[in-house]
């Protein structure tokens, strides 16, 4: 994944640090090699390698191809633990996932909101992180709410009205649907669930409850089965 | 999750190690409590904890919920890095797995094969901290197979006349099916895709190549799209 900034002429890139590692030790490139290449919310296209040493990778780029379309969906996501927070936001950077809400909900330890893993930073290296290993290279626009009920009720009201507004839980009455046209906004709790107030809260803005089955899986798992069966 | 040697007496069980660690540290149990427990290959239900200390745990259990049936589906995986087996044979377990055949592959690296996690003890570990999410009880099978030919042909093979045999294939001609009725075969390349041989040879067995999209996702994330899209 490219940044402007490592642009030294309009169609030459040097790259250090990180990605110089990845392409040596990982990829194995040398002189001459073709790389996949994107830029950061543009095009993607192939990079022929002219140079990598020690200090740096060297290489023409030509970027023709129109980036992949973010899904049609924002997650509306309980903040997980710090540990699960990379991962998941580098898997649904992979999928596609246009908009991220990271909220509060009474079952998120409070802690967690003070979690370096919450810079702009960390998390724009998660995205990148995911949109590397997918070939995309739209970044999800993330937000964080630390506050429930103005975020659900001010936010959230106004998408009802044009999106599938649908909550994974594990007691939803009726099976998450498939093969979606609309555009959708997914809300999925936190470990051990929102409360009954919450769920509540999202249900009188219109949102239904929908189920992926008897089974408890982890935040990460239980996104990308909702996505593979929504879109 | 519960084995039978927990067992100090016919409703009784005793806990300590790693699941005492869990249950006083992360669950917060303390005497009185009720747990939601399961039995490795049976049945799940509560126990009423009447001792936390230092050194055990005990309850007295009710096992009155038959198990969760494992999804009909035979998952046959070319070795993941060694990094990434681990969570993948957990949310695999958590998903409800029944069969997972481990396999070689051309981009498989050999060395993968020397890993200590691919041992019977740290595969059962991982299941089992799957279905510990998810609240199953029925163990995966997992097989290890380290010449693919002969597996492919001739374990493979018995297969497809029953099951729907699907490849995920970045480049499938085909959508991946969604709400299949039959059991389904599912075979999931290595991190750059098997090559052209290895396709072919399970294409001439039946398998059909599919695609869930244009993005390249990590396996345990195109699993989990899968199942939520099969299923």
């Amino acid at each position: 994944m490219l940044e402007r900034e490592d642009f030294v002429d309009e169609n030459r890139v040097r790259l250090a640090g990180r990605r110089l590692h990845h392409v040596r030790e990982i990829l194995g490139t040398t002189n001459g090699d073709e790389l996949r290449v994107g830029i950061v919310g543009g095009r993607t296209g192939i990079g022929n390698v002219d140079r990598v040493d020690d200090d740096a990778l060297e290489m023409d780029v030509r970027l023709e191809t129109e980036p992949l379309d973010p899904l049609p969906l924002r997650l509306i996501l309980a903040l997980p633990r710090p540990k699960v927070l990379n991962r998941t936001i580098a898997a649904a950077a992979s999928m596609g996932i246009g908009e991220i809400d990271l909220i509060n909900s009474w079952r998120v330890e409070k802690s967690y909101w003070k979690s370096p893993r919450l810079s702009a930073e960390s998390i724009r290296m998660q995205s990148i992180l995911g949109l590397e290993q997918s070939g995309g290279t739209i970044l999800p626009t993330i937000r964080l709410h630390r506050l429930f009920v103005p975020f659900v009720r001010k936010e959230l009201s106004g998408e009802v009205p044009d999106k599938l507004a649908l909550l994974a839980h594990p007691r939803g009455a009726v099976e998450a649907p498939r093969k979606v046209e609309q555009a959708v906004v997914l809300a999925i709790g936190p470990e051990g669930g929102f409360i009954e107030r919450e769920l509540q809260t999202f249900q009188e803005l219109g949102f239904t409850a929908v189920s992926l089955g008897p089974r408890i899986l982890r935040v990460e798992t239980a996104i990308a089965c909702l996505i593979g069966r929504l879109f």
